[in-house]
């Protein structure tokens, strides 16, 4: 089973040796990881290089089973937009998606904390952020077009028991997602809440 | 034509008249836009209801036969993660992907401005950002993943000439995405930049 690995880590100075990590995890459990690795694209003759990622990287979904996506937010509230586009590729696609974060706080939190202001219920019944955009309050990680991808084929973000020390590179909340692909848990009542790693 | 009128409009506490305002625009140009309104879903029984908006949202874009995309950054220095989910879910489904944005500043910028700190050349040639994230400087206005799916089509991001002063509101750079869609200017060779509305 061929795993596409999603994820701001194309965008780590140390991108490669993720990569393998990553990779070397994968094996570990009877997966073969499919790195996307941004900075050793080359373009064929004609194609620019941004073209030639966005094309490389299309293809390698193709190749994948599966896609497994690092959820961990990313420069605002919520996870990569390239993860998120690739989530509803590969969901469009008919793979089954997972995924995890490094970061425990809920969405609700997180878009307080970047909004720097308490949430207000609105005459609509929805929650609004100090930004004036309401705020999906479904127990959910992230916005619900990602999470429910993940749910749609009974898979959880996976949400580690405290903070990593270094969220951009901890590998246990990773792994524990790949320990559950290689083994799914007797799935009890479809749960939608993330759950915890440990 | 149906368009499927991706972004976080449905965010908007007066989003029920945003969606109607954009599907009178697309009437203009002949089109019909479908909006899905989240805060309208009624879920079916046996469904929760962020189950029944992502389902009705995918059926919504099956309908569809392109994508128009707001893709003024929401709540950091991209596009609105759901929205990067349904362009990538639209972009695998072979639709055609359009996008806008009603705020000007570039990609580099944006992510300047939210990571406090200048660009710094990496040692792999890439641009740093303060958060230790490398960023795409590809002269693109969002994450390559992003703006490919549309330049796949031949279609660029349409940037307004100015900032729009009620940027979750303005309808200018969407009249104008709907007016290209509508009367694909002849192309000249492959531009990789955005475009301005004027």
């Amino acid at each position: 089973m061929k795993l596409y690995l999603a994820g701001p880590d194309v965008f780590l100075p140390d991108a490669t040796a993720i990569g393998k990590i990553k990779q070397r995890l994968c094996a570990k459990y009877g997966f073969v990881g499919l790195f996307p690795l941004d900075n050793e694209a080359r373009p064929a003759p004609g194609l620019l290089l941004a073209q030639a990622i966005f094309r490389g990287n299309i293809r390698m979904m193709h190749d994948a089973d599966a896609i497994v996506a690092n959820l961990t937010p990313f420069r605002g509230a919520s996870a990569d937009v390239g993860t998120a586009f690739e989530i509803g590729y590969g969901f469009s696609s008919g793979k089954k998606v997972f995924g995890y974060t490094n970061l425990r706080a809920g969405y609700l939190d997180r878009i307080q904390q970047l909004t720097s202001g308490s949430l207000n219920l609105g005459p609509d019944g929805r929650k609004y952020a100090a930004d004036g955009f309401a705020v999906e309050d479904f127990g959910l990680f992230d916005n619900l077009m990602i999470v429910e991808a993940l749910l749609e084929h009974g898979s959880e973000v996976v949400v580690p028991s405290k903070d990593a020390t270094d969220p951009a590179r901890d590998m246990t909340t990773f792994e524990e997602c790949l320990r559950r692909i290689s083994a799914p848990a007797m799935a009890p009542a479809r749960s939608r809440r993330t759950s915890s790693a440990t």
